[in-house]
This record gives structure tokens, sequence and C-alpha cells, in this order.
């Protein structure tokens, strides 16, 4: 099969590799019917996370399933699935409290690549969810969507405990950023303030449902937060990029006693303890749980209720896999979806 | 008046000064009835922190309030009163959501310095909280314990979100350590593993409702407590130290989605995240708003529910304050109370 491969950092290839088989029991092997390229696959492109090895890439995905393991019982093949970058039991302690991605028996999704024609989802019962129908074709990307950058975006909204009456703040026009905001809208936020200076992402901000934007950054951006909340910062503020000054900034924009969702990888980063000790906001982040919010996020999806799917700006085949890297390290494209 | 000041590390004097007047019409003044000597006071005295000047000391107390100003209408002379270390207005959108510690006209009520004979509180009716009638004499180590290390640990334990159900660990076997013990068995936790060697700080954690003893700290602390709790690791765990290693040790102890409440000052630390991205447990700390949880604390302290004050194990005079700072930073007493 078709698959894309990561040689070096600026150096991706589709190529040839072996079909993917069943290794354990509770393994389904599926059809991807779409994949794309995350925000955090271009870590390793920069050059910023090493690459030791030709590397299969991707970890997003949708598709049809084609064969379950022996012990799987809630996956069929024949269906539509969708499923959490994390494989988890969905059983665990942890995963009953709602945290699958750090499930006691968490496996990466994407150390097979999900940029292929085929792909193996361990713990299928535990990490796919299927759909009760095949989908119409136009909904694809938006339950592509869902397997991570929509689930990672509501994540930040969750931890950032958005609600009704509350002021939100996110920092980060990324793909995940933009979902936040949607999430925020869904939520029920009174005031949703997106930290952009880019005018097309301002645009689908705005779409989604923000209600100011702040181009300001770093002090001058939680200066500004700070004048357009009475002086006390917002009650919610989503991190989604991953630095060190986009994490300062959202802990700086929240008011004390307010919660920051932090949802991008956070590379390089010291959180000073006085500061963060004197600013007395909550803090909750990590690799998003997807697999709570599944269920609800295909429903809202298959009911047409939110279009999280206007993410992808670029739409390639498979084999232009490297066009799609391109064009996000360029930032000429927020996200771009592949068809295998 | 007589009063406690600091010329420099490890030298505290008992004076003469001028007795405090009212400032503004906000302002209360109070005969103090107790005061005490704070571990976060060992911080200038261990010349960690700067002493830049002769610093009048504490900012915890109890006291008869023996003047008010013209705005004060809650607080009356006379009245028996306990208060929060830092003054609030108690009104502010900060306040309102329980966090008056971080009050938008928060002023640190120590600045005064409460190991004198009197002492002025600003923002009286935000701050002070008035007892029914005179309390029995033998209260009062309690009710000057609520004062801020009661209520340190009792909103370390919230901030950990103890309940039932919950499986806690307190890490720092000081007096807010101990009393985050108490406030753990009061807010209805199942389990409490204090962390602690001294063996007669552990004998009082018992007492105050500690179910396990886990005398191993650092990494073999925390792998102590992972098999303890099914290699989970802890629902709920207070940090009640304030450095690096304690701060590692309560991130490491807690499970996925769970809860640290860090309220040790947390000089020179510096959080990974990285690594706190990846254990994906909630965070929240800061100086403790106490104001909060006084009304609540002073109702179970006069009901003889708690017994907060056993944390005291030494008792001066005020002239022999600077015994208390001795016996405290060579580890002879957990807590040294002062009498004017």
């Amino acid at each position: 099969m078709r698959q894309a491969v990561m040689y070096a950092p600026g150096d991706v290839r589709v190529e040839q590799r072996d079909k993917p088989t069943l290794q354990h029991p509770t393994d389904a092997i599926i059809k991807v019917s779409a994949a794309c390229v995350c925000g955090s696959d271009l870590w390793p492109y920069r050059g910023i996370q090493k690459v030791d090895e030709p590397t299969p890439m991707g970890h997003e995905y949708v598709g049809i399933v084609e064969e379950v393991g022996t012990e799987v019982t809630t996956i069929r093949p024949g269906q539509f699935v969708v499923g959490s970058f994390m494989a988890s039991d969905n059983t665990c302690e942890i995963c009953l409290d709602g945290y699958q991605s750090r499930c006691i028996h968490v496996e990466p999704v994407g150390a097979g690549g999900a940029q292929a024609e085929y792909l193996r989802v361990p713990l299928a019962d535990g990490t796919l969810v299927a759909t009760p129908s095949l989908p119409d074709e136009d909904l694809i990307p938006s339950l592509l969507a869902a397997s991570d950058v929509l689930g990672t975006g509501w994540f930040g909204a969750v931890a950032a405990e958005v609600g009704p009456g509350k002021t939100v703040v996110v920092v980060g026009d990324g793909a995940v950023g933009l979902l936040a905001v949607l999430a925020a809208k869904q939520l029920g936020a009174e005031r949703i303030i997106a930290m952009s200076r880019h005018a097309d992402r301002q645009k689908l901000a705005l779409e989604y449902g923000a209600t100011d934007i702040v181009t300001e950054r770093g002090d001058e951006g939680v200066a500004k937060i700070k004048e357009m909340t009475g002086g006390y910062g917002a009650h919610s503020v989503i991190e989604a990029v991953g630095t060190q000054e986009s994490m300062m900034q959202a802990i700086r924009c929240t008011r004390p006693g307010g919660h920051v969702g932090y949802v991008g990888v956070a590379h390089e980063v010291e959180l000073p303890g006085l500061e963060l000790f004197f600013a007395e906001v909550h803090l909750l982040g990590g690799p998003a749980p997807v697999r709570r919010f599944l269920p609800e996020l295909i429903d809202l999806i298959l009911r047409r209720e939110i279009d999280p799917g206007k993410v992808f700006d670029l739409e390639l085949s498979l084999d232009d896999a490297a066009q799609g890297y391109t064009a996000m390290d360029e930032r000429r494209a927020v996200k771009a979806l592949l068809r295998p």
C-alpha cells in the first residue's frame, strides 16, 4: 500500500509499504477514507523533534473497517469509524474518568501511520466510534476533524471550563485554536476573543463564533485583554500553540480563579513557579481525550450543527502528501486533508 | 507598643514601635490576642528572601477590635475577630468568585506586622470575621490557626478537589500539611496518605485523620503511591512545601485527570512544560483565599469539631519571638504561638 514516511526534516515521501495486519485480538484494520497533516507533524518536519529513522506519519483518520480481531465486540467490518489519535481500552479508571488519552493501556495510533491506505488501530472497541450508517461524502472532512483537531480544541474549551456567561480567550489561530472558538460557542460562552493576526483566520474565527479579534500579542495582548475585561482578565483561556510565549500569554490573560486549558504541545516550556503561584489560575492540559467527546461531536456533525471541516483549506491526494507539509510549514494552508 | 522586627536573616528583635493608627476609613485597629510564626517567615529568616530594611513581621492574628474607620459597617469595637493574612474588599468579581487573596484591591495585612500588640487591618469589612461572642480562651490557638495555616491547608484540599471516595496524598508535614490532612478528613476523603518522615508529625497526622504514612520521598515516594493506588496514582494531591522536588513529587503522585492543590510558596520552582502536558493533571494553587473559608472554619472550631490549634507545639511571650523563629528553623517546633 502507499504510505507517507518522513525521512528527515523537510523530507516526506510517499512509498510502497506492507499493508498492516492484525497483531492483537483487540485490533482492527481500517481502510482509510481520509487523513490529514497535524500541526504537531510540523515539529519533526521543522527539525525541532528528532527523526531517527524513516517514520510513518499521521494520526488523524476516518475510514471503513476492513477486519477485526477475535476479541473486538462493538466494531464490525463495513462500518464507517472515527477514532482518537490515542488508543484506549475505555474501561480502566482513567478512561472512566474521561482521560482516555492517558489510559493505563494507551498506545499512539499513529505508530503505524495514518497517512496511508490502511491503518491498524489497537484496542478497537475502546478507540473507535462507528457512525450509525455510512455518512454523506461532504461530511467526511468534519468527521476527520473530530479525530484530533476538533476533539483537541473541544478539550481545550472544556479544560478551560467554558460555559454560559463566561468571557473566553483563544490564544492561537491554527486549526486547533479555530475549533476551540467553535467549541466555546457550542458550550455557550458569552464572549469569545480570538487572538489572531491573520486576516483569513480571523474570518473563520468570526464565522465560528468569535465576538472579538485581538491582534496584539505578548504583554500588549495581555494588556488589551485586561482592558476588555474590566481589569480582571478572562474567565477561560485556551492555549493552542505550545510555546513559552503563548503559555505565559494565556496564563496572564486569565483572572485569578479562572481556568487555562492548554492543548498546544508544550515544547521547551518552563513555567515559573512563583508567577504561577501568584497568578492563582486553574491549569489543565495535555493530549486531548478525544474518545470522551467523539459520540457528541459525531452527533453534532451528522446533524450538521457544526462544520469543523472548514479548517481544511487544502485537499490533496495522499501521493502529494509532501505538498501538504510544505504548505502548512509555509503557512499557506491552515490544514491539509489527504485522500488515499 | 512592642513589635517583632526582622533586621537581617537570623536577626529578629522585639522593640518599641508606634501603635498603628487608622489610615483609611475602611481600616480597623485590633488589639492582638495571639499571633504566630509562619513557615513563610522562615524564607527571609534563612536568607532565601531578601531583607532590605528592618521589617515588622507576622501576618496571622486574632484579636479584639479597638477602633474602626468611618466606613466600616459590619465590624465593631469590642468584637473578637479572625482575619485573613490578605486584606480584601470581598465585593469585587474576584472575591465573589472566592479568590479573595487576589482581590482587585488586595493588600497584605502583614505589611504592618501582626507579631505585635496592635495591628491595623485594611478593608476591615471584607477581611475580618467576628465570632458571635468572645470565645473560650482555650479556643484561641485554633481560631488563630484559621487566619492562615488552617485556611491554607483547607484551600489546598479544596483546590485538590478532595471529596468522598477520593484517595488523597499530602506532600509536606509542616503545619499546613498537617492541617491539609485535617481538611481532607473533614471533606470526606476515603483514604489520606501523609508523606512524612518525622515521628511526632506522623502522630499528629494520624490524629487528624491520615489513614497511611509514607516515609519515602522523591521517585521512591512516587513509586510507593502508585503501588498503593493500583498503578493509577492518587485522585487528589496537596503540595505543602514549595520546592522543586516537592512540586514534582506532587505532580507525579497524581493520576491523569486528578487534581494537585499547591499551597507551598513556590520559590525557585520551574515546571517542565512537556512533563506537565503529559501528566495531564489539574493544577491550582496560590495564596489561600482564607476569607472564603473563615465563616465555616470558625463555626467548626466553636463547635469543637476540629482542633487545628494542636499544631502549635510552642507557646511564647511576644518578647521571646526570636526563640520561636529559632525553634522552627531548627525544626524543634512545628509552629510557635506568640502572646503579646
